[in-house]
Parts: structure tokens; C-alpha cells; sequence
């Protein structure tokens, strides 16, 4: 890569903590820092410590005229405004233009998008997808989100809101209640919320012993499915065919629309490996269109989870302007 | 548009007529002509007389040097390679590089796409999609396909054969037998054969009357439900509120992918006008994800169906190398 100002910056807002970094043209992370989102119910104040926050940083590291830029990842991140819009689970009401005021206060460019997004451009500029200019990223973790790459371009859609793979209906007229008020979203199943839910539906409808049957049933997570199916259970490795079957299924649609190289699975669930993954792949090969039947690669993250979402927001950084 | 050469060429090939056209810049066909696809069991042969009956047109014009390139719309075409690859309906078997043959016969430069594909760019140069850079196009004819832009550019995927929209799955477990291989697809319901199966179904399920039972059950078509309809025949009515509902499920998940600003409808069902549009857009409005609700129009194509091959087809040449 040829550019002048070698580092960039990544923040990464989630609805606890804000973690932020300096970041080099190879993704390595020179130096990080964090700040309680939860702390700040205005927005101002959490600008203005945020900004303080990460000036100390970039003093400290000596790059102050060497950074190109600040890449941010948030949820309800809208790239074409640089604004955060009704996010529910961040302190702000409303529309927050979030890119503006830190670019304001920092005096560097800055660019933003929603977290699955900036995972995606992770993943292409510094992960498993680097080379690929056709994928789809789809990030497991207490929801599903997606960052779709068509052509080298994150698609954004016409209102900066496109890729909520995650609410593509699986299972029409009698599915499961989603948090977005529909039934059947994907999200409703294949999140790790989801697997639990098909925990508590395994286990409620079937007889056979369980090691899961150890546990409240309410206090089940997609841990407790992973360590069981870890540990021999079969019930617990049905939960986790379940899930990639029906992750498999989704997937088949996916390619119909956009013949993707590769999807790269992300975010907790991910780490359960061939648990996950074997089942996924067989489901994807038995639903999807005979014409594209043996192209398509599903293959983890090869970022690192604590760095990955500092990485991927600083990676938008290098185009911010 | 400042282009030296101020025409291009639209060739549409279909399973039974090719159909040719020099357009202009305006979308205006200012000759065409035609050859039987059928005829042809040897594609030299095809391509010889296609190239001899195009270069009679041109030069009747007085053209021969103000064509910009020729755009080819042909079933199973990739735009990639120019190829034409197992196209179930068409006389010539495996991998046709149908783009270079052609290419070498007329002197011009050749692109080529499928005709979903094809539609689509027609719509943006010359029809209901001028100026909107994010919108899917699906055709509703005897199959069910499609054309994606994103950002103002067609979506190939990485093998060339993105956007098989008829072919996402909207009943699971016990959908109808679709001609792909599969069960439950799109196409099995709204295309004009997935309508008059749908007919059949009601006309045997049901015991109410209808105008269709005086019509032998094997022999209705779509056609047919639209004259009904048209009559005021309830059950006919209630066959295209079923098959819009069906669309209108299947769009939410579309917009879910990429966010379009709209979507275009057409082939012979759009021509159905309101009896369509109407539950299309309704079960659009109640299946989306609220993020989007109110942002996404649908509307039918703006291109006469005659002329609409060739015009879209035509568009391609214009970036014809």
C-alpha cells in the first residue's frame, strides 16, 4: 500500500464499552484504549471524553500527523450520513451524527458505518477474505448481522441500511417471535440466543437424558450447548445440526442473490468450529441451486474476536475523507 | 450522452426467435429484424446467418460505421466469459463462447449477459429505473428472474450468475416441485405456470364456483385467471392476491439484502396492472423490516414488452469492448 500517513484509527461503540485503537497498514493494533459507553447520556460529553481519550493516545504513540484517517463501527451506523439512528441499545435517542462531531473534535477525517459492515471491510483488508472481491460475512454473535461485498464494494443500499441478513424469514406463518417485532427471522434461530431458545425447545419436547438437563432450563446459554457438545452430548450436537441447517438453508438464498465466492462466519457461535461448520456446509450443498453447487466457500473469521471489531472499523478509516 | 458512434445493437435470443435491433441513445429502435432460433442445430451456422441477416440491416441503414457495440441478452448467459452455458431451451449443448464467435463475424464488439440481466440495464438506460442507482428488477414470465444494480452497476457475483431470485426458497419442507430440481421456489408460484398451478389447486381444494371451471383444469393458463379476474370472478381475484402476497413475502427479504430504492416488476404478469401491484405492495408493507417500511417502490417496467428484449439487450453495447 502506497500512503502517505501510515496508521489509522478504529472505534468500535458497543453498548457497554467503547474500545478504540491505532492501527497499522498490516492490522496490527499499536495501541488501544476503552471508555464506558454506558456512562454518558449525552452524547456531547461522550464525544468529548472519547476524543480526549484516544488525543492522549495518539500523543503518547507520537503519530499525531500520521493517522489517515478514524473508522467507526456502531450499531444503526449509517455510512452516507456518518450518523448513528435510533440505536436501541446505545444511551442517544434519535439521530446522532456521531461521524461529524469527532471529526470536529479530533481534526481527522472520519467515516462510519454499522459494526457488521466494518467486520466485513475487516475481514477483506486484513482477514480471510483478503483477495476475495465477491463475499458475505455473516456475524453470529447475540444477534445476526451481515456485511455483503459485491464486486471489491460494501453494499449499502439506497438508504446506507442494506445487509440485515439476519430478518430474511426461515420459517413462515408459525416461526419464532424476533426482536424485531416479525416471526421467523433468521436471527430468531442462529444467534447464540437462538440456539438457546432451541435448547429449551429440545429440551421440553424430547425425553432422552442431557447433560444440558444439569441446568436451569432458563439459564441455558449457547455456552453451556457448546461445552455439552463438547463433552459427548448428543442432544447438544442435534442443537448445533439444527442451527447449521438452518444457516445452511439461508445461505442457498444468499448465494441465489449475489453468487458470492465465500461467506465468512464471524462472532461466538463461530468458534464452535466444525460443530457449527460441518453441518452448515452440508446444509448449504444439499439446498443450494445445482448451478452453483461446489463454488462457494463458507470459512471462519481469521480475525482475532477482542481485536476484530477495532480492526474492522479502522479499516474504514483508510478511506475516510 | 457524448459517444462517437451514436447506435448500438440489441440481439435477444429466445428458445424459439431471435429477435435484432439498432437502437439510438434515446432507447428508439430504428430498424430490427428477426431469424429462427430453432432452426439451427449447429451454432456456426446460426451465427453465420445472424451475423449476415444483422450486417443486410446495417447497411440498409447506412450504419456500418456509427455502431458503438452489440449487446447480446441470451438464456444462461455470462457476462464474464461471453459464454452461453446449458441453457436447457436453447439447440446448442454445453459451452457456447457465443460473444467471440459473433464478435468475429460483425467486426463489432460483442458483451453479453443473460436476459434478466438484460432487463434490467434496459430499464436503467432507457426506462422506470433512469436515475435510481439501487433497484431489482424481477421478470415475471414463464419462469421467474431477475436483475440486481447496486450502486448503478448490474451484480455479476464472482462467477457471473448472481441474481437467481426465482429461486429463493418461501415454502420449506412442503413446497411445490419447481423445475430446477428443488422444492418451494419462487418461480413454482409466480410465474404464469406457478399462477395456473396455483389455479388448478383452488379450482380442486375448493367448491365454490368460478368463471375457470368451465375451462378443462389441465388447460387453464395464467391468461385465463387474468380474463376471470377481469370478469369479477371472485376465486380468480383471490389467485392473485395469493401469488402477490407470495411476491411480497419474497421482496422483504430482497430489500433485507440491498436495500433498493425500488423494485421493477415485468413480463407478462405485471401486465396484470393493479390486480397485481396491489397485494404485492400491501404484503410488502406488512413483511418488511420496519427500518425500511415506506422507502422501497414498486412499480411496473416502463418498457413496451415487444420492444423491451432488444432495448435491453442494446443497452449492454453501449459498454460493449
Amino acid at each position: 500500500m502506497t500512503m502517505s500517513k501510515p496508521y489509522v484509527v478504529g472505534i468500535d461503540i458497543g453498548g457497554t464499552n467503547t474500545v478504540f485503537g491505532i492501527v497499522d497498514a498490516r492490522g496490527t493494533i499499536i495501541a488501544s484504549g476503552s471508555i464506558k459507553t454506558q456512562k454518558y447520556s449525552e452524547v456531547e460529553d461522550y464525544v468529548k471524553n472519547l476524543s480526549e481519550e484516544l488525543t492522549k493516545l495518539i500523543v503518547q504513540e507520537k503519530v499525531a500527523d500520521q493517522i489517515t484517517g478514524i473508522g467507526v463501527g456502531a450499531p444503526n451506523g449509517n455510512y452516507y450520513t456518518g450518523t448513528i439512528e435510533f440505536a436501541p441499545n446505545l444511551p442517544w435517542k434519535g439521530v446522532v451524527p456521531l461521524a461529524q462531531m469527532l471529526s470536529e473534535k479530533t481534526g481527522y477525517p472520519v467515516s462510519l458505518t454499522n459494526d457488521a459492515n466494518a467486520a466485513a471491510i475487516g475481514e477483506m483488508t486484513y482477514g480471510a477474505a483478503r483477495g476475495i472481491k465477491d463475499f458475505i460475512m455473516i456475524t453470529l454473535g447475540t444477534g445476526v448481522g451481515s456485511g455483503i461485498v459485491i464486486n471489491g464494494q460494501l453494499v449499502y443500499g439506497h438508504d446506507g441500511f442494506a445487509g440485515e441478513l439476519g430478518h430474511v424469514i426461515m420459517r413462515r406463518g408459525n416461526g419464532r417471535l424476533c426482536g424485531c417485532g416479525r416471526t421467523g427471522c433468521l436471527e430468531a434461530y442462529a444467534s447464540a440466543t437462538g440456539v438457546a431458545r432451541t435448547a429449551r425447545e429440545f429440551l421440553e419436547i424430547r425425553n432422552e437424558q442431557s447433560l444440558l438437563r444439569q441446568i436451569p432450563i432458563q439459564d441455558i446459554t449457547s455456552k453451556d450447548v457448546y461445552d455439552a457438545a463438547i463433552a459427548g452430548d448428543k442432544m447438544a450436537a442435534e442443537i448445533f445440526e439444527y442451527t447449521g441447517n438452518m444457516l445452511g438453508e439461508a445461505f442457498a438464498d444468499f448465494v441465489a442473490f449475489s453468487s458470492p465466492k465465500a461467506i465468512v462466519i464471524f462472532g461466538g457461535l463461530a468458534k464452535s468450529g466444525e460443530l457449527i461448520m460441518k453441518p452448515i456446509r452440508e446444509s448449504l450443498d444439499r439446498n443450494i441451486l445445482p448451478i452453483y453447487r461446489g463454488k462457494v466457500k463458507v470459512i471462519p473469521s481469521e480475525l482475532k474476536e477482542s481485536d476484530a471489531a477495532v480492526l474492522g472499523a479502522s479499516a474504514l478509516g483508510w478511506e475516510a475523507k
